[in-house]
């Protein structure tokens, strides 16, 4: 949040980058194709891309790295995107959300990753722009997540070389949704073996585990929620630019958003759930503590009362001077011990 | 989730079957019937299906066996069926949903039923197509639940066999539901049971098992909330292949969902109570242990003391010398003792 | 829900009593009155009753008892009742609801009635069908609580007479409901006694009659909150069977509903507050409890120490011949014990 | 809630006062103004008001103390008022609503005042019928809180004696709602002072002053939510009574409910954390007086151990004859005690 | 609170100031702009500005200071706006909203900033009247907080020198919200740090802390959910005031406030799990706290037994004559407490 504060005064529109670079150089993957021929380019000039806007093919623009405000506001002046826009795109700490313009679509969510070593979940801002024959995607990072995506342009499988932009961003927005259950897998086989741990005895370090998974899903829970919304505009908008064929798969993308918040809201039952079962373990395992030393000083204090008894010095004390005393003292104590027993054992405290 | 994530990258409507096999070979069972014929056919074979796509008389295909990917795809193909909703038939994650189509009507529901040695409740998916005069079900076991509406459509009890097929798709519909009340008499009576532990007393296995109860109808809930939608949607549909003397039914059907939703939320409630009720007996033992623990060791400790005092081995110590001297101690500690137990009453710790 | 699971696999529609029979015999009263006339009739033969459906007087059937499926099936036949309706009539697990037809309205609630030896409340499934010109009701049990409705029939008190079916299916409801304050009342005296009860000292069985208490409320819960939709269901309908002047009735009643609604969940949060005030007079007891216990042993075991090192038997103890010693040890142990004392006043433990 | 359930069986609209008697005498007081001339009359024979129901002038009719059933009977036959509307006065539980009708508007809600002596809440029932030209109001008790209003009517004030009833009534309702604020600020006092004894030492009597707080909280939330809807309801009206120029009056009138809602709710948060408070300082009592307990006992069990071994008596124990065998014990018990703090405050116990 | 309770009992409308006095002497900063011309005065005469009502250049009249209501008084009566604004003006309590006029838009909210050396979040009032060539801003204080938009508006940056009166506001409540997103962060920052804290142990003081937080949220809170409310109806609202050109700005507030709720939200969120971390920490460490306890003087206390009874003075105690009877038992004990270390060791407390 710290260089969002820094934008304070700026007027409304100000291109600045508020994330943290995350990739060196920013690079621009252009994929242009029509259902008969498919041409790819690499460039890091932004202007090579300008010649795509008003072809009669379907172009992809994936711009990898944001922070070279110099590219999104060429593009965005070039390809007609309001100032505000472009400064959404610059913000990642942007709330998933779309915008339908008479002539583009706006669509911003968060890419998710699992970040194996750190067993924490990665999020990354993806901004989409949807023109009436091109696609523009600006990510954070040099991902090939979207590999398999090209792949499946290359070789024309599916519907994907014949249909048009809409569904070349229904397809991105797809992959970026499959990778939800990817993570959820994650942080499903992450709860299972704290679920595990607590089962053998709950620690300290557990507890701290399923806060931090907690946070985890709390986190999850607010990249995921909006695309509700997100899903439901986009299917139910009567903008051009998508076709009546693209209004199924979008109608399938929000039941794959509904079942992606449906888990992530059973994680945070389940983790709430885990958390009472850990503060419950540590009751009862304090109970059976308190049983444990109840038992032996309430057994032991009255004996050795009894023993500090005949402990005393006093000159006139006249069980002392019997013969059988000691065992007597002795026999009573085993007496009132096993005494206690059977108390204990009446309270089912044994 | 495992299978769900080999999916990712794959264009949509791939189909691949992404739940456990639960059955060895695919069976096909065929029901012909009009008021006055029935006709009964058993194959492995789904191409023998398809000459009642377009038969007067309505037609029960039902499809025990999701697993060969090649069976669900020709149907679809011949019964016109969108490839999304062939992916979501073979997807065993599906939220339940209704879609409604120009000339068919999907439904995916989970079928629940009680595993007795377990004690947990089984789910499966089932799939349901209504067309204008065929039911297309798809079931992932080879179940008989189904066997006594077979059984009516054998005897011709009721108006089964006069109506078309979107009563034979209504009544599929209430066996499912029917079915959640035998599930959820099963937890009921499990509830019953786990109470009557609580009672008798508190163990850490009667909370591991209220948690276990707790998790059983969190997924519960899971499977029957989206159902009030699902049966909202099919009485308000206006499909031209619901019939209007079937909505009563769909409304009874609604009527019946809601029910169920009562009864979980109710167990739901019922179990938090249970789980309070738990900690709060911990709580109070706890307490009782405490109390017993503080006594002993509140009268005995400066009786102790006191019989410590009189065993040090000063040369030049009085009281030691008095005859009597060590009556006197005992007095007194007879004092100090009744008047803790006094103290103890006024304070109602006994 | 025994009896309900029963049912599985028949037709819907299928006639089957799954409540407990709660009278020997079914008895039906009949009512038939005008402004001018009235005429009343006991009976157990329901054809008796069939004159009266075209009747232009005013007539209430009351059928007391309803395991007699037979009875409910003609009625049904003779007046033109839906089968599905029927069903839930026999059917006691109904959720409270209102269904208007074009030519009749069925309506199913609670009445609840306090059973005093017990301290529970009862409940009984009162089903009703408003006609043109008749009003059937259904109860499960030979009651009484209609007798003051059917007085103020008989000597014409208020506007009844003269008002058609829908006014007295009105005063029906609004003895039902009215009956809902009088057990409510009960609850609330239960509550204060328990409040009572615990403010004099928290005992485990006072939590027990809590839960019972919260059991009870969480079902009375359920039984309340339909009956606003219900209400609201009857005042907004624009069926002839209601006359324009029954509607101030109608929202009278609603106002009651949500009067008793109000009142079970204030009823709700008290009883919460009451269990979470239990639960922190425990806590603050458990407090009490420690405090003298570390009190005591806190002062006495260092002076037990003491003690015990002077109680040594080593052959070179220079202390122990001191003269003063004896003395001067019990001055330390003085000094010691009047130490800790001011200590925890400081810590203001005492 | 006694009275209410002895109404139990009488006809809807019976006129039976359900309160508590809280003035000796019904006092009327008649207000007779428009904008040239005023006229003020006291009186305690309702009829004496009837004159003014066709009056130009406006008339603000103040009935105090509604036990009188005749009073109301009568007023309610001369204006033209549905007996369920007279049912509803007299009923002193009623829940704050608004009802619009053709030619007058009724309205109850709940006067709120502090009872500083106690330290409670009291609520009082007012109700308001709204016609053309007049305004009737009914409280239960002789209460001065509208003299300053009419002070202002008097002494014409504001746009008061220009407007017309439905402003009076407005006026009205503003008293009230302003003398919640009064009520608030007095509660926001108890819950300061309530936190300062918190902050000293949390004792059983704060917890318990907590939850009478807490339920007059819940008491009050009762009264102020529903005049949200009454307000909004009166702002929407249509209603010919209330004048356009009124409404803006009635949006100010919403804003203070909202506003009286936030702070309520506001109330409601803070005093669950105080509660909440409450409970972690007792915990942290708790474990700091178990550290006491557990230093002491963890130190000087041991070393009275030790001295307890040579306390014993056999007659062959070599050490006891050693020469600094004492002073050697006395050291070695100093290191296990100095041994025993060193660890605890590695623990930072201490 | 209490200034508003001293307005008991005035008209509607009457102009009081509630809040307190927060600077001296009230400042008037007057900026008349249009594209070519800027001028800017200084002043404490209200009646200057009168001028400016209708001017063709946009003007933004900004009044430092509240206390003085004759100014407000005049403002209202020259601008033409209802008295029941001008109260709400100087009702510093006042909830956020927005009114729309037919001639002017009101809106208020609140500008919060943090005040660093007490670590708490101060909060003014801010009131803001639209006109079609004018603003005025009320503040309560002579805050720079609008400097950086003033020297903006002095050296034409962005298109605020083109734009009306409608965009001036919008940049006016932008700075408000981008100063909500630096206390977020001083907020967020003191979290991280209590956060720390609690890892390093619980104290009572870092629990104090939370709460003081956890008030903070709550007061946040109360000032910005409002926001959304407000933000969409001057979005939504078909005035003639606010351009078409304005509206992507007014929908990007409405994406800022979203996100400022957001944030207050998840602060919530994760203050409440820091409080339960706070909690399970507490309870985990009495538990070591009772283990240590437990172990010491379970291992002891039977230890302490043994030396008391060979501590007996009993003239016949065959076993004190025996030789090797002092090395037996000290043997005995150390199998003893061996033994304990063991099950000890077993039952995983060690």
């Amino acid at each position: 949040m710290k260089k969002l504060t820094k934008k304070i005064g700026m007027p409304p529109g100000s291109l600045v980058f508020t994330g943290k670079q995350k990739t060196e150089k920013v690079r621009i993957d252009i994929m242009d194709y029509d259902s008969d021929n498919i041409n790819e380019k690499k460039t890091d000039n932004i202007e090579e891309c300008f010649i795509y806007k008003d072809s009669s093919s379907v172009t992809w623009i994936d711009i990898k790295g944001i922070h070279d405000v110099n590219i999104t506001s060429k593009a965005g002046e070039h390809f007609g995107i309001h100032p505000l826009i472009l400064e959404d795109i610059l913000n990642t700490n942007q709330r998933p959300k779309a915008e339908i313009f008479d002539d583009h679509i706006y669509i911003v969510l968060k890419m998710l990753s699992f970040n194996v070593p750190e067993g924490l979940v990665d999020s990354e801002q993806v901004s989409i722009i949807i023109g009436k024959n091109y696609v523009i995607s600006f990510q954070e990072k040099e991902d090939d997540i979207f590999e398999p995506l090209r792949e499946r342009i290359r070789k024309s499988k599916g519907r994907i070389r014949t249909a048009g932009a809409d569904y070349l961003a229904y397809s991105i927005l797809d992959v970026i949704t499959d990778n939800y259950f990817l993570v959820l897998e994650k942080v499903g086989e992450q709860m299972e073996e704290l679920e595990e741990q607590l089962l053998k005895g709950p620690k300290q370090e557990t507890l701290n585990l399923l806060y931090i998974l907690k946070r985890e899903t709390m986190l999850l829970r607010k990249s995921v929620w909006p695309l509700r919304e997100l899903s439901l505009k986009l299917e139910r908008s009567e903008s051009a630019i998508i076709s009546e064929k693209t209004h199924p798969f979008l109608r399938d993308l929000y039941d794959h958003t509904i079942q992606v918040i449906d888990t992530v809201e059973t994680y945070r039952e389940l983790l709430a759930g885990l958390i009472e079962l850990y503060m419950s373990s540590i009751s009862n395992k304090m109970n059976e503590i308190m049983k444990v030393l109840t038992i032996i000083a309430t057994i032991f204090i009255p004996l050795t009362f009894i023993a500090g008894v005949y402990g005393m010095n006093f000159h006139f004390m006249p069980e002392l001077e019997w013969h059988w005393a000691y065992f007597a003292v002795l026999a009573l104590m085993l007496v009132i011990g096993g005494g206690m027993l059977i108390f204990f054992r009446r309270k089912r405290w044994i």
